[in-house]
């Protein structure tokens, strides 16, 4: 795990996405109308990515334990492709990009465990960082 | 949490993949010459990917613990894309599915992470399961 | 923990209970009308149960390690009272009666969470076995 | 989770509480003279609680990670009555007002879970703050 | 993770050990009095080590998760030395002699970070297997 | 839990080992020729070890959640013995010596469980603090 004992802190912020692409706009509709059978598939997406994006830690062997002091999920739904944009935000020496990634990817994969009993051609893709800010080096995906 | 007291216990595997696309030749090579600063990608990032399978029904409301008796990681390298493949095989009542592509997600986030300080333009593409037997319908992603 | 090597796999259910007494109707208003600032709070309690009652071994040190094979959460509102009524399933040789208490606790702590920005005034109360069944002796608590 | 990166750093203290009721005397008297057989009561529950509490970030979605500075248990032996008194305390930009309710939610379950195998009547009421220093407002029940 | 999915379940017993070494006498009356500030050391070393050797599968990857049936823990006290002795028991495909070394260490070094404050000396020594039964070969330390 | 809030934040570094005592010369060499089949011991335990250092306040009751800012893992090798070196750095208001031997006593748990298919006789020793910086009192082992 890099030493990050000298660096200075500050707010950053990470942006990352995740696409979930169903296969069906059956799929689509019964998220909308709230009528799959495991549940209210966002809400529940949401409270697994909250919690999986505290867990990264534990996952990621030299991700440093940061207090996470703002978490945020959006999806966007475009056609058979439902984006999840997941932000975090620390007062810290290093970034939360990785977490946002992990968190978008926590929360596509719920999505996926919670569609796959009505809809088995579902497939996660383009997991990748949107936006930082803060630390060393801004960045701006230039696909955004 | 699906009922599955009823459900008979057989022999499941899935397989599933990601694929991490990095940004130039330079990283490749870095990863097959043990020279990463943070370590040894592939043996890292695939201990964070048995231990991140096993974490599955802690991190997603709806999956079952189950008996994980077997997981594999390879990793398959196309120029500049590296295919994770992660096989999970259980004897139980429910399928390893999602637990499969977890761990492909877990392994690729990992590379991410210890990649990232020399490459900044990497991106994971295509989790999705390949195939998984046992259970009460087969599956073979035609595309593998 | 007590020696479980000689007793016999059935299935055992677990009923608990425990009840969120809310401070004002309007609190009632917010939940079912889904404008709740933090998010939909009956969804994502529901998912913070389904894992936290996966992570009762982990918290309580003389549990059992096992396969929960049915977790499902209801609520009733009766006044300014929510019965959160949580149910566990397994087949496996010790009950689910405290692995069904923690999930209730869990659910209700995270309502408490969630509305304590919109009401000062909550309590969680009467953290109970309903009902067991399978096992040794079955249970049925007489004011349910 | 709510953004707290423009909140103050205080100090911030909670106290919560839980009643574990108990049936009979006899259940007081093997806790007071250690017999229980799964062991010492209060120090096994005391070391849960003090793990619970940190695990409040991993259990409860919206909750923030944070430096959680001091945790104490006492308990308080009132006829059948087994008053959990939890206080935690931290230098942040948020309170532990849940952390202290989960914290004496942990203990009493723990409780529970150790002395069930002698006493099957036991039941857990009341989990509430009692008083809340530092933050934005202060809080004393006014039924302490 | 080696694949077991063609083993024979059956009992399997292990049994390890771990030393802690203390420096005065002073020590060990103090655990014996139940007199160190920071609570009961043999109890709350107790809770943690039962907690801990749960939690062996996500802290080792290739340790299977596994149905843990019997957790015992001894302290055995000669001069300065205090013997932690650890059993563990299951039924199912592959031992758990990993689990019973974990468990030793997590009750060792809990140990040591309740001593401290009042003896600075203390080391740990000679973590091992003492017996393991149950699986295709027995084995009995010679030293026990 | 010990109260904190009143201590001054300093830089804290702390180092302590664990030995590996393998039993035959082959074993040292299958780590060095990286032919072990469970695979790259050094790497494999380095990972567990960064990841289990994390978890020091998820199994030990009274150690304060805090921001682990170095990580690192050194092996030495000297005949049978395998020195398992671990460095952790906090800037912080209690030391991490705790977390050092904890990182230590699990790398070297997993080196046991990785090698123990090709060698039987593996024991662990000697988990001990090397040195420790910042705080109080420094201290330096003697015998290092």
């Amino acid at each position: 795990m890099v030493d990050i004992t000298h660096k200075k802190t500050t707010l950053r912020t990470a942006v990352a996405q995740a696409t979930v692409k169903v296969s069906k706009p059956e799929t689509i509709d019964a998220i909308k109308n709230d009528t799959v059978p495991k549940g209210n598939v966002f809400a529940m997406s949401k409270a697994a990515g909250l919690l999986g994006v505290k867990r990264t830690p534990d996952i990621l062997p030299d991700c440093h334990p940061l207090p996470i002091e703002f978490t945020g999920v959006e999806y966007k739904i475009d056609g058979l492709d439902i984006r999840v944009i997941f932000t975090v935000k620390t007062i810290y020496k290093t970034g939360v990009e990785v977490e946002a990634m992990h968190g978008a990817s926590v929360v596509a994969l719920n999505m996926y465990d919670m569609l796959k009993p009505i809809d088995k051609g579902i497939e996660i893709h383009a997991i990748k960082l949107l936006s930082k800010k803060g630390g060393k080096s801004d960045y701006k995906n230039k696909f955004k």
